[in-house]
């Protein structure tokens, strides 16, 4: 399969869940516990892989399987960083408001490159550092009306990711809909306090951190995809237990504990979100081993884009010039960071050709000595 | 002198425009007829290039000068240009609101990029496109911010052209303050009727029009570029007191003709806008000749955010998070179009390193023949 195919088919379904998971409310309301959502995600990830692996085993040569410990506890690493980069997102929201907060989750983008240079030693032309920032600035740009829509942006992208993501990014984004920002406190620059910028940068190095070490993880040694995803995938069920549970230890068991009333609510909707949300976990853990986390950067970013422009129609949005200009500045930045170089510099020369001017100079200059 | 100096220049010539403009009112009011500030800057334009054509004709070799009708006849047309545009403004103006009208604005940038391809033939790179796409995007973006300031920043680049600029600019700008919009009407988009934005593109057209046509005058001959001024600014000069009178057969000259009015309410604030306008023509003039529209056009609108920059210590205004993004594009723009490929594609070949390869190589081969 060509890395560009799944990463469409990524931007299609992240895009779906936010709306999927807008339209899986009640009456504004989310009538079913989300945190159960990126659990029953993780584990239908599990399945699936293992229903793979056991596949695979069937033909041969089997798939190869490193089962060393050594190994096996680089997994949970990932959602380590994902807990801690919760935590660390609650902090920034004591400092700063809920859109600065959402404008500065787009310098992921941003680290994601550097660390990309950094950890994975991986060279970005000039033109593809421009790329990521021009990338980051489009998706900026229309933060607005995603504030506005109360559509579930924020978590479309966070809930992508391959781990434990939790009731915090939900919580998140529905705080945006009801703490309302006035004009100028949204769009002046340095209002919050200086340790809320710390934070939230320190969160985007989080959030790329953790893409970043899965990249590693993954292209780190040639074992079958599936039994890689399904140590990842184990520590995420676990996690995200531990996660259900501990938040029922905060409730004092009052509904009682989290296996009891998990598929309280549920509607062919919230399963809708849970399929979705556990087959875009199942891309992502194929573009990291395949492709990389830019790529996956751009799926997503692509999908917020995308999610605009759905909504436009399902939701009866007015489109923004903010959006329209954003969407110009995102399209540029995909064909800058994605296009070979001779085509955006129109440049007759390529590799080839220059090889074989080599040989008629040579041919040309023999006269001479 | 090097182009990019004289750009530099310009830059900051332009953005006083704006801030001198703004500190002659008093009391937020223009004591004086604003549509005599033009029409003194092309005398004082006029002035300059008579004294340095002058000074060249006391060398040798004295300068090249065309004088046949014929050539002559092609210098009052960038004037005719601006008269058809300045009312194609204020016809814009009675279908769209004036953000609208200012947003569209920047269209002149990306219908500079395709005339100086299509009338001057000049080709321009896959990249350097979308450097001036981009551009205008981020010339656009701060834009709010420009309306809620009442800065003259669409005088400032109209009046940077180089011929007839008119009270009609002004108008707009100071309508602008007045004539508020809410939220919605300035954000949505295509909410205007059709006319209107068909206007605003022909607007952008004949504004890129006057440019490009200068360029290809300015560039058609190697006659001295101050005898091409004095031709220029002579018809300038006509043109713009003909709109003066014009002005006062339609106020039944109540307040006596032009002439005996013209330095009323005048302050040294004034006259530095006067020699500021008229400096800026003078260097639009030279950027034409020898360097083009491209590099006027970055000039002007690196300005506007240069004007924004400085207002925001000047008149305490608070940065956006608008601005700051559009200044990032802009940049960016700005390395794009003008950075040599290699640097953008961090390439280590160039053509002088081929050349070295070249002579390594032929020697390299001729053991084999």
């Amino acid at each position: 399969m060509q890395w560009y195919l799944v990463a469409a088919l990524l931007t299609v379904l992240t895009s779906s869940q936010g709306i999927l998971t807008t339209l899986s409310q009640s009456n504004g309301e989310y009538k079913y516990d989300y945190a159960t959502v990126p659990f029953l995600a993780e584990v239908f990830k599990l399945a699936v892989s293992s229903l793979l692996l056991w596949k695979e085993c069937q033909k041969s040569p089997p798939p190869k399987m490193t089962t060393e410990w050594k190994t096996v506890a680089l997994f949970p690493i990932p959602s380590i960083i994902y807990l801690i980069h919760n935590n660390v997102q609650f902090a920034t929201l004591t400092y700063v408001d809920t859109s600065t907060y959402q404008i500065m989750g787009n310098l992921k983008i941003v680290t994601t490159g550097i660390l990309f240079r950094l950890f994975l030693g991986r060279r970005l032309s000039n033109l593809q550092w421009m790329a990521i920032v021009m990338l980051a600035v489009g998706t900026t740009t229309k933060k607005k009306t995603a504030r506005q829509s109360g559509l579930q942006i924020l978590n479309s992208t966070d809930l992508s990711s391959l781990h434990v993501s939790s009731r915090n990014s939900l919580d998140i984004t529905m705080s945006t809909r009801h703490k309302g920002c006035g004009e100028a406190s949204c769009d002046s620059l340095f209002s919050a306090p200086i340790q809320g910028y710390m934070l939230g940068i320190l969160s985007a190095c989080l959030s790329a951190l953790a893409g970043i070490y899965t990249e590693f993880l993954m292209k780190k040694n040639n074992d079958s995809l599936y039994w890689q995803n399904i140590q990842l995938y184990t520590f995420g069920t676990i996690f995200n237990m531990a996660r259900l549970l501990m938040d029922d230890f905060r409730g004092g068991f009052e509904n009682g504990p989290w296996w009891q009333r998990i598929f309280n609510g549920y509607t062919i909707t919230t399963w809708l979100v849970v399929l979705n949300l556990g087959s875009t976990g199942l891309l992502v853990s194929w573009l990291m081993k395949h492709a990389d986390n830019i790529v996956k950067v751009y799926s997503t970013s692509m999908a917020m884009l995308l999610t605009m422009i759905i909504s436009l129609f399902l939701f009866n949005f007015k489109p923004t010039l903010q959006l329209f200009l954003g969407i110009i500045i995102c399209m540029m930045s995909l064909h800058m960071y994605f296009a070979p170089p001779n085509m955006l510099l129109d440049m007759p020369v390529t590799v080839k050709s220059d090889e074989e001017k080599l040989i008629e100079v040579s041919v040309d200059r023999r006269p001479h000595s």
